[in-house]
């Protein structure tokens, strides 16, 4: 069997990362790479990673996609290009159209079903014409606030209310999130941005409360509700990409509220920030159900959200790859596992 | 659609907790019951659970299974009357040869690959030809050391090692429980009868431990190793169904080993023991992941045995039906959630 053969398109930290943990695993090539920076346009992938080629083959980066992909090129193309489904629904059919399977790290992809019902139904059905399939897969949404729920749901007779706390440490992350995030800046531009929408936040307590709900047969009474606040620093703190005055915003926390049944059964509590230690906060991920049994689980601290995303994205293309075509879900697919042997032994002969 | 019709084979603490689940449940009906327990049989199902039938169809226990089966007169079968596949085998291929699909609690059904790798064979072959499928599950195996860590493996860029902890606590339990964990026992029994081979302790080790290492895609390079080693008491214990006196066994400690490229890499510890409490014993599921990233994660207390089982085969019954024909395994069906709505829903009409 050839070994597996992967696109990727976007080289920003997510796909770049793909790339350094494919090209540890057995069984499987990456044959194209597109990205619009122009510093890393024409350049060969082994050297923006600062890594050896050795016997794989050369891939240069091109900033056009259609000098990357063609009918057949890959088995699967990773999308690391975008938060929103509208905004991949171009690429994603793109990859469709030419008979490639796609793993999307769109936080919305994660189950696009919830702020995107038409644009699934259509990508479902050029999946299906093409006989190949979709993915949004990624730490959160992806794993942790969603599949990892439903899954624990599973030993349970019956479920009354779910509660989801990841609290997270955003100092490894770069310029980039520190912005999306508003980590340094003063309370007021903290209220001005959320105000006029630019600040970012978490994206995805809509995919994982719907997802949650979908799987248990909760019905939604209405949209879920959500908040962000400021979280303010009482000290000084400094990360290698930001810094924060106390009395400034050290991160955001988010909330996260899904009614059923004239009650609020899920919460979803997501505080993000740079150096949380310097307060006391420990990190971690939380997921309490109430129910018959009551489960209470922690994993401390959080698991971190790039590697994490870089992993779930790889240890599913398998899945994605055997999948019976069309658009999946975390709720559909066998479960994610870590590949530590060759990539082609995953793969069902059809 | 009509509702979603179950035969429970063996009416024991598994299988009548299962029916209890069951008449909780939308869109599903219990339509036969077989058991050899005198006790029970020629009773209504209701009166020997002390429910109300309400508009349920009666359901006459009865202990010939010729009297409960016929061709295709369920949708699935849950089987709770074994721990061994080459026990549970008869009755499974009956069920599959009745075109029924089956759900078996049997441990070593939870991967029957790792010590019955011919039995399984004939297994998938005789449920394909049927078009029907088979799954084996429950808590652990089932969940808990294997699914659970397979699952959190999927947020890793490479695993080197794994450690699952559970101590539970075995209180709840009956007295056949007791009597195979050799709780009450002295040290003198307890040495002898692990000799003989007539003190059970957990069965599943060897099936949680290959059902990970063929998940990861790494090979054991021997068989697993495990040992069991009385949990000997330093106070009094009194259990519902056991009384166990100081320097006596309140239970068993299990170890199990996985080997792999020459190491260690898989260790698996579960003591089980009456009123852990009473020496300062907190309960709980532990999984520690070392890899990139290392993941350490709880459940305190532990999630229970008993009701997380039943749990599990009813709310695997979807997934089991959905399936395509043939023996399947945790591995290879979408994750198992609660079932909070109406169990016809989760069918995929073919």
């Amino acid at each position: 069997m050839e070994n597996i053969k992967v696109v990727i398109w976007g080289f920003g930290a997510m796909g770049s990362g793909m790339a350094e943990m494919l090209l540890k695993k057995k069984g499987v090539d990456i044959v194209g790479v597109c990205d619009r920076d122009e510093r890393k346009v024409g350049k060969s992938m082994y050297e923006v990673l600062d890594m050896e080629a050795g016997d794989k083959p050369e891939v240069i980066i091109k900033d056009d996609i259609e000098d990357v992909i063609s009918k057949e090129c890959a088995d699967v193309a990773l999308l690391a290009t975008d938060s929103f489904t509208s905004k991949a629904f171009d690429k994603i059919k793109l990859c469709l159209e030419n008979k490639i399977n796609v793993v999307s790290t769109a936080e919305e992809m994660a189950y696009p079903q919830a702020q995107e019902p038409e644009l699934s139904e259509k990508i479902d059905k050029i999946a299906k014409e093409n006989g190949v399939s979709v993915l949004g897969t990624g730490i959160n949404p992806g794993l942790i606030m969603d599949l990892l729920v439903v899954l624990l749901t599973g030993a349970c007779e019956s479920v009354e209310s779910i509660e989801a706390e990841r609290v997270n440490n955003l100092s490894p992350f770069g310029p980039a999130v520190m912005e999306e995030q508003g980590v340094g800046i003063t309370t007021d531009e903290f209220e001005e941005r959320t105000k006029d929408g630019t600040l970012a936040g978490h994206v995805g307590f809509t995919e994982s409360i719907q997802m949650i709900t979908d799987a248990l047969g909760w019905k939604l009474d209405e949209p879920i509700t959500q908040s962000q606040d400021p979280i303010v620093s009482n000290v000084d703190r400094k990360a290698p990409y930001a810094e924060v005055k106390a009395g400034d915003v050290a991160g955001v926390k988010m909330l996260g509220h899904g009614k059923v049944d004239g009650e609020q059964k899920i919460d979803m509590i997501h505080p993000q920030q740079v150096e949380p230690q310097l307060e006391g906060v420990e990190t971690g991920d939380y997921i309490r159900i109430k129910g018959n049994p009551d489960i209470e689980m922690s994993i401390n601290p959080e698991v971190p959200g790039g590697i994490g995303t870089i992993a779930m994205c790889i240890n599913m293309i398998p899945q994605t790859i055997n999948a019976n075509p069309g658009l999946k879900t975390m709720l559909d697919l066998p479960v994610p596992r870590a590949i530590m042997g060759d990539m082609r032994d995953r793969i069902n002969r059809k």
